[in-house]
Order: C-alpha cells, then sequence, then structure tokens
C-alpha cells in the first residue's frame, strides 16, 4: 500500500545503499512496511560527469577537499516533481540549527526531499538556485550528510499518524513545552538500595503532575539554560500580560 | 587487524541489527576494514527477565509508554570491562548539548560505550548509580537512541588518525574556532549565469583568506546568533587583553 497519504521521504546521495538502513526496523521499518512513508533514494553518481562520473572538483580559491559540483546536483534535482511542496532540506553544519517545530513542519508538509552533501559540501550556487534550506542537527560534524538526513527522517516518521501507540503519543515529552522531560522510574521500587521518589507511589496525581514540572524545570535549568531563558522569558511575559489583562 | 590502538565502541541496544548500518560503509566503512576502529553491540534483550525476556515495565506515577528497568540496564553494563576509561553514554533528548569539542574527547577516550533507550527512556537510577553521561544530539525526538548513536560513533571515526586524508584534515571546518565554514564553489565558474565570487578567482590567498574568514563571520551572524554571541565575547575579551598588554 502506497496511497496518497503516504508521506514520501527522496533522498540524493553517494550512498543509496545507505537508506533505508537502520529506518527498516523497529518504529520506523514496521511504519515504512504499512506504506505509512516512503523511503526513495537517487543516486548522484548517476549524473556525474565523464568517463568516471565526476561529481565533485577542487575548490575556487584553493583549500582541502573536493566540493559537489552545482551542475550535477542541479541535473539530479532536476528529476524530482518540484510543484509537490516539499521541503528540499541540506544537511550542513552551516545550517539554521533544526527543533522539534521544524520536525513537526516536514510531517505536515507531506514528505521531504532531502540532499546528501559529502567532501567538503555542495557549491553554494545551487543552493541559492533552488532557495534549498541548509538545516544543522547539531554542533558537531559527520562525514556525510546521509546519517543526518536518517536522523531527520526517523525524527519525522515518529510523528506520523498511527506510527507510535495512543498511550505514547508525544505530547509529553522534551521540547514540545520548551522544557526537558521529567526522569522515568519503574519496577523494582528499591534497586541497589535506591528508592523511587515516595511521591511517585503516593496515588496523587496533581502532586505527581506539579512534582514532574519541578524535576522537569530544574533540569532543565541545570543542563540546557539556553532552553531555560527562553522558557524563562515566555513565562515572564504571559505572567506580565495576565497581571496587565487582570487590571482591566 | 585489531590491535591495541583500535578505537573501541561498544553499543547496548535492543536493535544490535542496526549496527554497523551505514557505518560499514564510505569513510567510516573503511576505517572499520581497516581496523581503527571495531564496533561490538550487546542485546539488551539478552539481559531481559522472565520467559518474555521483558527490558521494560510502566512508569511509577502514571503516564504514557515503559521504562526501561535498572536492573536489566546494570546488568548488561557488567559485562562490559569498567575500568578501561571508555565513556558511557545514553543519548536523550534530557541530555547536555554535545558540541565537536565532546566527539574530540570521546575521540581521545580510546573508545565510547553507549547505550541506547526506546520507549520512555531508562530508569533514573541506573543512569546515576553509574555516572552515565547523559548527551543529546540536537533539539528532537529520535524514536530511540540507536540513530543518535550511529551518528555519534560517525563524528567520531571520522576524526581518528588516518581515516581523512590529510587533506581533509577537519582542521577548516565549523565550530572548529566557533564559526561556520564559509561557502564552497567549484566548477563551472559561471553556472546558469551565476559567477563565482571574483575574489576566487584572484590568486590572491591573503585576500581569499580574508574573505572566507568575513563570510563564516557573516553566516555566523545570520545563522547562529548563539555561536556568533559566544565568539563576539572571546574576540572581545582578547582585544581587551591585548590593549591592557601594550600599555605596560
Amino acid at each position: 500500500m502506497t496511497g496518497g497519504d503516504t508521506w514520501r521521504a527522496h533522498v540524493l546521495t553517494l550512498f543509496p545503499e545507505m537508506f533505508p538502513g537502520p529506518l527498516a526496523l523497529s518504529l520506523a521499518g514496521r511504519a515504512l512496511e504499512r506504506g505509512i512513508w516512503s523511503c526513495e533514494t537517487t543516486d548522484l553518481r548517476d549524473f556525474g560527469l565523464g568517463r568516471h562520473r565526476a561529481v565533485d572538483d577542487t575548490p575556487f580559491g584553493g583549500g582541502a577537499g573536493m566540493v559537489m559540483r552545482a551542475d550535477v546536483v542541479d541535473a539530479a534535482l532536476e528529476t524530482i516533481p518540484a510543484d509537490d511542496g516539499r521541503p528540499v532540506l541540506y544537511p550542513t553544519p552551516r545550517g539554521r540549527r533544526l527543533g522539534q517545530d521544524d520536525i513537526r513542519r516536514y510531517r505536515d508538509a507531506g514528505g521531504v526531499v532531502v540532499l546528501c552533501g559529502r567532501f567538503e559540501g555542495v557549491d553554494e550556487r545551487v543552493l541559492d538556485a533552488r532557495g534549498i534550506e541548509e538545516v544543522c542537527l547539531g554542533d558537531f560534524v559527520l562525514s556525510g550528510g546521509e546519517i543526518a538526513a536518517i536522523a531527520l527522517l526517523d525524527a519525522c516518521v515518529r510523528l506520523l499518524p498511527g506510527v507510535m501507540g495512543s498511550d505514547e503519543s508525544g505530547i509529553e515529552e522534551s521540547f514540545s513545552d520548551g522544557l526537558l522531560e521529567y526522569p522515568h522510574y519503574t519496577r523494582p521500587a528499591v534497586w541497589q538500595g535506591r528508592e523511587v521518589p515516595d511521591i511517585l507511589l503516593s496515588g496523587n496525581h496533581a502532586a505527581i503532575a506539579a512534582w514532574r514540572r519541578e524535576q522537569s524545570e530544574a533540569a532543565t535549568r541545570a543542563r540546557r539554560p539556553d532552553l531555560w531563558a527562553a522558557y524563562d522569558a515566555r513565562h515572564a511575559a504571559s505572567s506580565a500580560q495576565g497581571a496587565a489583562s487582570a487590571k482591566h
């Protein structure tokens, strides 16, 4: 089944054999089998030039490594229908950093096209000409865009309807409200002398919710001052607004 | 060949068949074949309890999903020699965000042990008891730790001696000096009416280096105000220090 509602991923890469890779298993794998999403690849090598199907050349201005040619990448992109509104993404350390809000946007776009760079990257002009979204997973450098693409697709696919069970809806999780998630505990209640926090055994749902909120806030403050500052600013703004409204 | 200098990755997972996965190909794959690194897995299911080899249970305090048991995870970790100084990492959205400096630290540690969570995550007590490093790739949620582990290993492996060619040494790249990398251009010099910036054809190496620096700074300012603020603060501090020294 590959119906009209299938979320469609299309990956342009020099290593099509990397896909679906780990996405053929577990949550994403079952969703792939059920046709909830699809994963097509285009081998950039097929658009290479000359006898050696060259896809890259040395950088203008000198320097290390090789750069993927604009004309080669463009020819490959040309074979993908452009009128379906799917964003074209290029994972690169130079990109805007991805957040969970971007992932939701891609999920809602019906699919994504991902261009995987290798070597030093892709000629800037094809990125400009095609309005490609340069995106960055995190502040570290990978050997190519493929593993970033796999991560990106996994993040999108798990949010598609029917992929997660109704009891794991992804609502109460890290980043969904700008805070990290609270810590989790399960049986046994005592393990190696370490007890589960009493409150979790109390049956008092309101107190448990309040404790979890505190834990989320404390973890965010300690581990992610950047998220905490943004959360705090929003909180202060809405308190101020509440106070202003109350006056009227 | 798996000599004493082999960088050793060990992954604890419910999906050992995901490894080495995409890391069997390209740069990381060639390095794996050459014994520059190794990739062992431990199947957490082997440590599951009872007839169904259960690894998880419902969360204390209620809520969605399942939590991986401390005793199960601990038993699996117990089988890995702990005296070799390799950090034990747990990819989770709750973690400290990884940077390229962490990647270099893991590279220098001789290897890493990566615990891959599934479901809602791992019981907090085993993370505390074993001093496991909770690390986060980026501000998005994956279906499990496996793909994060693959990204993390790829980032480490490419920095191992002999993996990248000498002309792609990873010195001039994003994050290495707190700035994003400059844009790249290669042949053809004119593509679809778009010309390569003149300066790159000038042969003036000092002018090219200055232009690239400006481009790096402009991209960082526009795309990553967080990195720019940190860079700017360091720059201001070193200028002030320079001025102070000049007075003496």
